[in-house]
């Protein structure tokens, strides 16, 4: 079953912030095993809707809409959808009666088409066949447009795609590879289950926070393929070795909790030019507080010298940002918080303060444990937004490394 | 000039993460006068694409790609473009010859089709023109694809557009109301431009950072245009007061930031649920180190009683989410770091460890300045990264109401 999800609405368009009722949509069509081959995004503008929906009708057996089914002056997916399904909209008298005042044009419908109800708003859904495809049309408030899915239109896909193949995504995600090299391996891998189906494999994506690998896992019965992801992971495995650092796509701070906590050991970071967000990554993990007792935000001088007792002529001689100076900060930071370990970090993150010996991107960090120091340094590429990300997770790989270890 | 954006790639699919490069082009594209009427995401698949783009080509003047270029398995664009625009494949031999070992199908072009340079990376786009439409192929790494629109497709597309109203979103943005207070005023001030156009309101989004409204504003001679916008902006104004923080769509670490810096004062930050977010968001703007002096995300008691002087019988007694808290570690932070400012934040983010009397989602926070302290305190509603958004919005936004005043 061919599946395309539209999201209506001006604002979708506007460059400042992310859509994200189709990943809802998309995360859930998988698993009742409809793919989603497309995502369409479109403004309030009558012709542009109808353009798109035209289009999406033609080539799918399942569309879903959201936005622009209320009251106010710039919802016409009503309209629009009639007008294209040559259909009339019909004023339903149940759904007037219950209509609060203002509304009343939340009861029209197109003819033949079934009401989908809203249990935590006004405006309610609905469904209708048009010629081969199932068109889905939904509110926009992502709270609704949930709920609606999930009490009604769920159990009417389920019957309709009985048999279909459930199907999740399973994200493994590496860092400190390039993308070329986890391609190689990826190709590697490919090579190593010829005559297998390669379905499963849908991609890599490079990014501050390192390579993620998309594989495709099947639910239920099908213990083949089930089998055949687990031989693919087996082969990544081999060749990337302890740069994967998830298999289910976790994030690296819920990777890095995890093993503290199963060490029963507490971290404390001070963190100069990630400003606050290791801790903060750290911290989104509900019950981080079972293992990261501090941090400190060392982001003056003044601050470095004062709480983690890193000495001024260290920091004249070899700069804020030196090997030397993200030791001291890890021991500074350990000793501070009485934590089994302590992480430090100092970098770059532009864009201004680069000079030809310590370029934007730079990034030195160590990690305190017991009379030991490691550091490691880093030069990543990026604008100030990514190159704090790659900072961080760089940061977090090494205590994740370190905690395989110990 | 119709425009659409097409990007590629499986992951995009998959619902596990926003896709942000057409946000990027959508308001580049605003800036030339071009409006995006519709963004496609679509997956690694052949037919798939050839779809999106066959349907794009025909509806557009303009279509830009991002996506699918690199020489990884699942970089299909090229091919597929050059297949649908019944061209051939022309390997580049200037391109193979700066191209590194591995990444040679990078040097392949579809015939006539004009090189855009990548100064950041490996794989370079292009662009073409198909009957009337012109299209732009774009990587998908956002670094490069952005370094490439700005230095080489801008001054292309400046030239194809000239004399196109170039336009741009303003987002007016508040925090402190709920939607219905901002889509009250929103009706009042179209009620005062009556009988003028109101094309400039495209609607408004709530959510963590609070509520955004949407203004489509056009630079150049149109004065008329120009004056109806500041009028709305000015009914707004009077209507909203201080609950705008931004009438450029600015985030509140920016206004913070900006006004920090032209009162010529310093800020330290005590966090303690918000984990080091606020240090984070503060440090995201360049520069920052003028105003910022540290942080201290006391995430254990025994931080808050040791860094910050916290009275261990003050948390016995009131509970580390308090107002007494809060207001002991502003003081706190403030005397450590001997700042102008300090802000303490303390509540409970979820989804555990909320009761009755102190539910998941409280946050009490306070300001030190001189010899005054001022305390709020906010109930809101979210899970625990939406939790952590607010309570760092809300104390940021504490700042902000308290410079306005000094």
């Amino acid at each position: 079953m061919k599946a395309e999800v539209i999201t209506i609405g001006s604002e979708l368009l506007l460059g400042t912030r992310p859509e994200t009722n189709s990943l809802f949509l998309v995360d859930e069509l998988g698993r009742l095993g409809i793919q989603v081959r497309w995502k369409t995004v479109v403004g309030d503008e009558e012709e542009d809707i109808a353009e798109a929906l035209k289009c999406a009708l033609q080539r799918n057996e399942l569309v879903i809409t959201t936005g622009g089914l209320g009251s106010t002056l710039d919802d016409l997916t009503r309209r629009i959808v009639a007008k294209v399904t040559h259909r009339r909209l019909v004023l339903k008298e149940d759904l007037l009666a219950k209509m609060p005042k203002g509304y009343e044009k939340q009861a029209l419908l197109p003819a033949r088409a079934q009401v989908l109800k809203n249990p935590v708003g006004t405006v309610p859904g609905f469904m209708m066949e048009v010629g081969e495809c199932h068109l889905v049309v939904l509110p926009g408030i992502p709270y609704e447009m949930k709920r609606i899915f999930t009490d009604s239109v769920k159990g009417l896909l389920q019957k309709l795609v009985r048999g279909a193949r459930p199907f999740h995504i399973q994200v493994i995600r590496t860092f400190g590879l390039t993308e070329a090299q986890a391609n190689e391996a990826l190709i590697e891998t490919l090579k190593d289950l010829t005559g297998e189906s390669s379905e499963q494999c849908l991609g890599l994506v490079a990014g501050p926070t390192g390579v993620d690998i998309y594989l495709r896992g099947c639910f239920g019965p099908l213990t083949r393929e089930i089998s055949i992801l687990e031989r693919f992971k087996a082969s990544l495995r081999k060749r990337l070795g302890e740069a994967i650092y998830s298999e289910e796509g976790r994030d690296m701070e819920e990777v890095v909790g995890f093993l503290l906590k199963k060490r029963g050991l507490k971290l404390a970071v001070a963190e100069s030019c990630t400003g606050g967000l290791i801790g903060h990554r750290l911290t989104n993990i509900p019950g981080s507080s079972a293992y990261f007792e501090r941090g400190v935000v060392c982001y003056s001088d003044q601050s470095k010298v004062e709480l983690l007792g890193v000495l001024r002529e260290m920091i004249a001689r070899f700069g804020a940002v030196s090997a030397q100076v993200a030791s001291a900060l890890a021991k500074g930071v350990r000793g501070l918080a009485k934590t089994d370990l302590g992480l430090g970090v100092t970098g770059i993150a532009g864009p201004g303060g680069g000079t030809p010996s310590k370029p934007v991107g730079l990034v030195h960090m160590a990690l305190a444990y017991g009379a030991e120091t490691w550091c490691e340094s880093f030069q990543f590429r990026g604008d100030r937004g990514g190159l704090k990300l790659s900072f961080s997770q760089a940061g977090l790989d090494l205590v994740r490394r370190h905690l395989l270890h110990l």
